[in-house]
């Protein structure tokens, strides 16, 4: 440690240069996520203790990646990393990001083509949280195999550094030109222009300080001055989705064109929904056993049912086997991070079900109509949750998507109904009659949200919700098809 | 579940009833811990089950308690379920919650003797909780030895039932005997008045059902009714600070006695602070390699120089194994729960260091002189920190805790360097200079936290600090020798 210790004189503007552009950052809300990759005793540990030195610790945090725990591993592997990405005004360091992460997942496998579709994740992942304005500083330490080794030999001479040497870390001394190649493949396969690599020479640690410390500032001082442009020049970018070709999306139907009217008896309604709960519950214990994890996302009009259905589901869910999700407005917390960022937490583990009242569709409906999205965000937003679904898919979850339809007048009669009974009266706000106003609006949203996102691995299900009783039918046969679709 | 699916007519009223209690708990803004234990197989997820169905899911969650995972041994046995306690208007719903939960620490130890040190932590916990206005209602479901083996018999029967019955299930069974025994102490020493345990007999379900939710329904009642009758009463407290006499406090010199006059020259200081790193550092290996939690807690003036003190140390230590926590005003969310809930995920893992620049002190601190926190909860507050701090020390952490102190002459200068120095103005604001005005209330508040908190087990360092290569060299001083006392 001795050496980061005392500050060479050359170096002190530097470190003040970095201090300063701290505050920048923190007063322009920009987020920043630096990644250290690179052969094991390569010194990332002192890049970075070097590096944090000159930063207010208010603005920062180092996350050190660790092969994932139980937990992290009944998740899609990203989750572990979504969830550390930084909010605006933020620094996340990361010793070992995502590209030790994936390699994490199974220590054995190192080829190359095994890991295009990790690769496709990163970049996925990568461009999301910078198109999202995140500046990405990825630095890789190289060193030859002749320093691995003499450096490895020397934590090991001395007692109090032994336990840094892990047996991984001796099997990367042992296929070091393997690794080698692998991660020449990984840098060229994930280096693009919003997340470069930066290959520093971590021969000399002095080197290495000063290279990184260099680097950050001039990526800050680019990226804050962009911040600064881009803020006045982002007018009149074109409403219309960007949609990845690579997406086959299904043809949609409008929303108007639904039946409204198909309904159900009681009678038969109460016989079918006893019947459909004990297959439930049922299905419920294959899918525990079977690991599965299943997501069902509930959108609708507001008092097309989604409470009263949502509750025809769980009871007939063992509560230790499942969650309900109620999405309302994003905290401020969650307004500094990606919009995508506060579903993560929220997905299921593996064999268990999350129910979501409201989801990430709400970036499309009351984001869009409300105008709270800025229109270049608004038009990346369904590829945004084509990817995000795609990845749960990949994680082999069952995603059932609703949406409930009701008509003008069906909701009419509700509020009404909800207004004058006084059990029901907390139901209703005025937000709601502001809502109703912009109907036609909504509507616009919706037909959209069902052509852009009703992609062959995650389609829409319809729910024509006049009738409470039809719609619970519906929703409880179509989740039961979908599980055993799956199993 | 096809019990839990048609509602009887007499039962109706009740579950009206206890969704619009629910409605009154979110609005009185009442957090509500429901907890679960009992026999194996009594019937927990059923109960559980149909309570919640009463309830809007934006105001519950519920939680299953499973065997702790390796990132939950390496914090203190409550901080898995600290974080989970309900938020003002919530209501948690645990199916098993500590009691379990000790329990699963080490599976084999049953004797109740064993577990004195547990009923105590469990005590102090659900006070600390209810103190905090949470409402706490405990059910334990009681079947007897036939009945259990009658049930866990008919799940071992199904194939899509036997991966319920876990081995501890059987083991449960084995020793039905002993385990009633345990259960009854442990009943006999948690059966509080704010947390009073309800035993119900589980033989036959609707019997459960229907005594949870009037049990519940009547508890809600009646918290409700206090809670608002408690508003208006709450009057006239003193503010003399409630210490449990359990605790050995240490005498504690006023802050006015300290001499501020002393100092060290920059050659001399240089030389030491290497020393003292080197020192430091060598000692962060050790402490990881026996898997030391160690918490370092900062207080002081404002300008007292706690950043840069902060910076000497860290530059001794492996980014990997210590983080720094600015704790500044709580967020909404943490508004909403007991002030301690948020320094609990910032605890370190064992064998890693948090450095904490302000602390939970800020709650007889800025609290107090502002008058955020009403009296009850102030006299409540000195001794409810030195149970944390108990907690910590239980744990196994090294716990250090620095009050760094100039005086009001030199914070003049100080400030005024920062004023007028571009490179420092981020440092003052408004708020520092009318923090200033209040000296004298802030030196009160002082003088009784260094005579309330200073315990035999977690005493006060106060550094004088107008001299800053002083207080550096004093607190990694303090910082090497607490360590190497705990080794």
């Amino acid at each position: 440690m001795e050496e980061t210790n005392e500050v060479k004189i050359g170096k002190k503007e530097l470190m003040a240069d970095l201090s300063e552009l701290q505050q920048r950052v923190i007063k322009a809300r920009l987020p920043v996520a630096i990644i250290f990759e690179g052969f094991s005793a390569s010194g990332k540990g002192a890049a970075i203790s070097s590096l944090i030195l000159n930063f207010d610790p208010r603005g920062f945090e180092v996350y050190a990646t660790r092969p994932p725990q139980l937990f992290e591993r009944r998740e899609p592997w990203l989750w572990r990393f979504a969830e550390k990405c930084p909010a605006k005004g933020d620094i996340a360091v990361f010793d070992r990001a995502w590209y030790s992460g994936m390699m994490q997942i199974d220590k054995k496998v190192k080829k190359p083509s095994q890991f295009i579709t990790y690769f496709e994740d990163i970049n996925m992942f990568e461009r999301q949280l910078a198109d999202d304005g995140c500046l990405i500083i990825k630095f890789f330490l190289h060193i030859s195999r002749k320093e691995q080794k003499k450096r490895l030999k020397k934590l090991l001479a001395h007692q109090d550094t032994v336990w840094r040497v892990t047996a991984r870390d001796l099997g990367d001394l042992k296929q070091y030109n393997e690794n080698r190649e692998f991660y020449k493949r990984m840098v060229e396969a994930t280096d693009r222009p919003y997340a470069k690599w930066h290959i520093i020479d971590a021969k000399k640690r002095a080197n290495v300080r000063r290279s990184v410390m260099e680097t950050v500032k001039s990526e800050l001082e680019a990226a804050l001055e962009a911040n600064e442009n881009g803020r006045a020049a982002a007018v009149d970018v074109p409403q219309k989705p960007y949609i990845n070709v690579k997406f086959n999306l299904l043809p949609a139907k409008k929303i108007q064109e639904y039946d409204l009217s198909l309904s159900l008896e009681q009678a038969d309604y109460r016989a079918r929904l006893a019947a459909l709960q004990q297959e439930l519950s049922d299905l419920h214990n294959v899918i525990y056993k079977e690991q599965v994890p299943v997501v069902i996302a509930y959108e609708g009009n507001d008092a097309a049912g989604k409470g009263g259905n949502i509750r025809r589901v769980a009871a007939a869910l063992d509560p230790r086997g499942y969650s309900v999700h109620p999405v309302s407005a994003p905290s401020p917390v969650e307004l500094d991070h990606h919009y995508l960022w506060r579903f993560f937490s929220s997905l299921p583990k593996t064999g268990h079900i999350a129910i979501f009242d409201r989801t990430w569709y709400g970036r499309v409906l009351v984001e869009r109509v409300e105008q709270f999205t800025p229109p270049i965000r608004l038009s990346q937003a369904y590829n945004e949750i084509n990817e995000f679904e795609l990845m749960l898919k990949k994680w082999g979850a069952v995603l059932i998507k609703f949406w409930l339809t009701i008509d003008k007048e069906e909701q009419l009669r509700r509020f009404e109904d909800r207004q004058n009974t006084p059990a029901k009266q907390w139901k209703i706000t005025d937000e709601d009659w502001r809502n109703r106003e912009k109907w036609d609006l909504y509507a616009d949203a919706v037909n959209d949200m069902l052509t852009y996102t009703n992609t062959d691995f995650a389609p829409w299900t319809v729910v024509e919700s006049n009738s409470k009783y039809y719609a619970r039918i519906k929703t409880l046969e179509t989740i039961i098809s979908s599980i055993r679709a799956h199993l």
